[in-house]
């Protein structure tokens, strides 16, 4: 229950994906969108652009917990360094509003969202679209991945009792009861 | 002319310099600490803390530029993410105050202070103890290097172009000055 920010955090495009919580494991979809600055621009002017536009991201959607892609230094050694001091600000700002923030693996929210930890962009996004109802994949991936960090973020504590229990994980579930409206016309799949 | 914020980042020891630029290639100390994070904190809550108190510094010192150090994803990958998380902090706070900050490298800094871009750690504190006139070398090294990172970029301009004229460049000039000086009795070497 409440709002979940979920951010997956980069320089060039950075997604952000707010979601409600709703009773069991029910999420909607309440704002997605892409920050993106330029190249071109130093780097204290894009930190602080994108600074700037979370700071109105949580003024207004006001969340009660920030779900963040914990970023390796194993990974893409071109971008990593930009995404760490994006994580940064968001860690320092989230803190200022004493909220949590919860660092969440690629793999963890893959395997929160479609049940698999490899799985490809197209089937988080895929997972996305059909677990908040849309009618299309939220793009660029980016505000998928966003989605997907929130969603994950809202099944984390039942997805451990669940499978402690043996029973049907929270994305076992969502997937199941997505299949079974999986009719909807216009989802791009 | 003006001042000079040199920050050394990282999120367990965090390097603050503050110098002020005189005539020439005066330099002169206004203040020195290293702010810390229990490494056992939520990452917020550390980037949280030296968001805040940078921003003390910030508005305490009213610096005219900042000068951060430039990391690199292939240093120590054990601390890196830290160091880029908290510099991602740093670049934002100073684009709200409308500062410029200068990434300068590691050994820029050194041969910028020592004419060695190989310098060790104790070569940079001898010699940031000299040209500021200390009676000892700031401890830990952390603060030796954000004074070191302040230093450097009060030389920067001038020591390009001494070395376009193939004069004596800053760095030569201030190891000259602070060689000739060096009587200094309780400076540690």
């Amino acid at each position: 229950m409440g709002t979940i920010l979920g951010i997956d955090p980069g320089l060039t495009r950075l997604g952000v994906g707010v979601i409600a919580q709703g009773a069991g494991r029910r999420v909607s979809l309440v704002h997605v969108e892409v920050l993106r600055t330029p190249a071109t621009d130093r780097p204290e002017a894009r930190l602080g652009a994108l600074s700037n536009a979370l700071e109105r991201v949580f003024d207004i959607h006001k969340p009660d917990i920030v779900a963040l892609e914990r970023v390796f230094a194993q990974q893409n050694l071109r971008t990593v360094m930009g995404t760490a001091q994006v994580s940064g600000v968001v860690l320092a700002l989230a803190h200022q509003r004493s909220l949590a923030v919860s660092l969440r693996t690629p793999s963890e929210v893959k395997a929160a969202v479609t049940g698999y930890g490899r799985a490809d962009k197209k089937q988080v996004g895929t997972m996305v679209a059909k677990i908040l109802g849309l009618d299309a994949i939220p793009q660029p991936a980016d505000a998928a991945d966003a989605l997907a960090l929130a969603i994950s973020e809202a099944w984390r504590g039942g997805t451990t009792s669940a499978q402690t229990a043996g029973a049907e994980t929270a994305a076992q579930k969502a997937w199941r009861e997505a299949e079974a409206r999986a009719h909807r016309p216009k989802l791009k799949e």
